[in-house]
């Protein structure tokens, strides 16, 4: 029976056997420590329990896991490097251990790994795979840099932040699914299908992260509570909390935002009250639900096992209530 | 008759065919603008012109030789953002011209074009043209880091150094031949002989671009004469330099390498005169004849057609005549 911690043990392992080079130890000794932050490891673990669903077992789609993983690491090394973030799942990131330069190359280096490993892929949809990697390597790019340009506009509206999160974020959820349905043979429609729930969940999942940000348990989240707050990140939550508020709650948002040398709590504690007060908070867990909801009921309408079905179902159910 | 004014044509327009998005602006205009900066565009021009060795057209090294000289552009970009370079060929660079960040988003979204391009290519050696590409691109990060990591060593011998511009800068040059050999189908000893050229001429290359760097025309060196020496860059000619010194000499070397603020006229001109004082100059020089010598040996030594050997042979002339 498939689990999730079959193939998370599986993940862990692979991963650990990857040779990212020796010499220097200053391009390739970042690279270990940046894959050895942990995580989740959701990307490949979705890849390869896609790839299961239609094959008798999830090897051929290894190497591409590990692609996508590696990937995934990349982008999180260099956005670090964009936003001058110091902490990473709660240790120091490779940028404030390592330095700009390092980290920059080290990154540019992960890319490369990350191509080579997803040749290794061994598959008659090879083209295919590899043609939605690189369509998903650009459009995180494109995410990253809408992320970057939102910073200096004051006019983003939730249509385009769901955009750009979509972009940064879900793209990549659903291209490693995507590809583990191409690796295990899936019908173009089912892969659509999959790719479609992919996205919603992504998204979803997102918007959760965003709420956790401001609402979430200090002890588990891994960084700092309210960092989009201090950054007045113009997040779906925040745009709603601008939309919503009466002149009075509006003046004081814009106060706190404009604040240049604001005390944390207080400003934290502050917009948390009204992210509340308003209603965003609520309007943002709404909509996580509604998105949750229309990924369930692309699996509904999929022609796959039950088995299958389940188990995506089980899989956002998890990752929804680990994070609440 | 195969001449490289048609194929730099061909390459010069292909280049400009190639579409690399368009939205988000700030992700794609700086793309543009790396890839208009110019440049000889030796290495698809290398790449083609291999190719044309072994088979009627080069058109089927079309899509390699596009995603070397992106490639090429990439590490251009981001080697200015870590040497925090402004002027590249006359021109703002990218990281000066568009900032930090975008620079560093922009080049990865080119490194990611590079493999989408990389991938056009339609050839029975398919993969190991990618294994080659793969392995050249990890050994230019290698190169770079070797570079930075010199920066605070004083120990590094002339032999570290040519080490390091072989990963920095050789291996491009000799994996894009080696690319139009694959592409070409040319035999694996063909091959390798062509790689090997290619190695020896990139040494000799940057050797020549050293010398230029410190005794060039400043009006078409297209930056600033004297940058390796006001950064102490510990070049071929400089570790020639300390070995040959007499003890005041040295001594003098040292006091400019150790002064934090030194007056730019009067350090280059002193550490000009001193690397022309110990014979360092004239070791280059000679250093670069004799890589050169060598690369003509292999051209020789190889069983392909007279008209091709005497093609490399003028190129390499060529390249070298320019710069002198």
């Amino acid at each position: 029976m498939l689990t999730t911690d079959n193939i998370y043990a599986d993940v862990d392992k692979w991963l650990s056997e990857i040779d990212y080079g020796q010499a220097p130890k200053n391009l390739y000794d970042p690279i270990r420590y940046s894959m050895s932050l942990g995580g989740k490891r959701m990307r490949p673990v979705l890849c390869l329990s896609t790839c299961a669903l239609f094959k008798d077992d999830y090897e051929q789609a290894k190497w591409a896991a590990m692609a996508i993983e590696v990937f995934h690491n990349f982008t999180l090394l260099h956005d670090d490097v964009m936003d001058k973030a110091c902490i990473r799942r709660g240790k120091p990131t490779v940028v404030a251990k390592y330095g700009l330069n390092t980290a920059i190359l080290s990154g540019d280096a992960m890319l490369i790994e990350a191509y080579r490993l997803l040749q290794l892929t061994d598959s008659p949809s090879f083209s295919l795979i590899v043609d939605t990697f690189n369509k998903t390597a650009r459009e995180v790019c494109e995410g990253q840099q809408l992320d970057m340009d939102f910073e200096t506009r004051n006019d983003v509206t939730a249509e385009e932040y769901l955009e750009m999160i979509r972009l940064k974020t879900a793209v990549l959820l659903a291209g490693a699914i995507k590809i583990g349905a191409l690796v295990g043979g899936a019908a173009a429609q089912e892969t659509q299908a999959l790719y479609d729930y992919g996205i919603l969940i992504g998204l979803a999942f997102q918007l959760q992260d965003d709420l956790l940000d401001s609402f979430g348990d200090p002890a588990t989240f891994g960084k700092a509570i309210g960092g989009d707050i201090m950054e007045n990140k113009k997040t779906y939550m925040l745009i709603s909390a601008l939309s919503k508020a009466d002149s009075s709650q509006r003046r004081e948002m814009q106060n706190w935002m404009s604040n240049p040398d604001p005390v944390r709590e207080e400003k934290v504690e502050a917009m948390r009250r009204l992210f509340e007060a308003t209603g965003a908070r609520a309007a943002t867990e709404d909509k996580v639900k509604e998105l949750y909801d229309e990924a369930m009921s692309k699996l509904r309408e999929m022609e796959i096992p039950a088995e299958g079905k389940r188990y995506f179902i089980d899989y956002a159910d998890k990752l929804f209530k680990r994070n609440k």
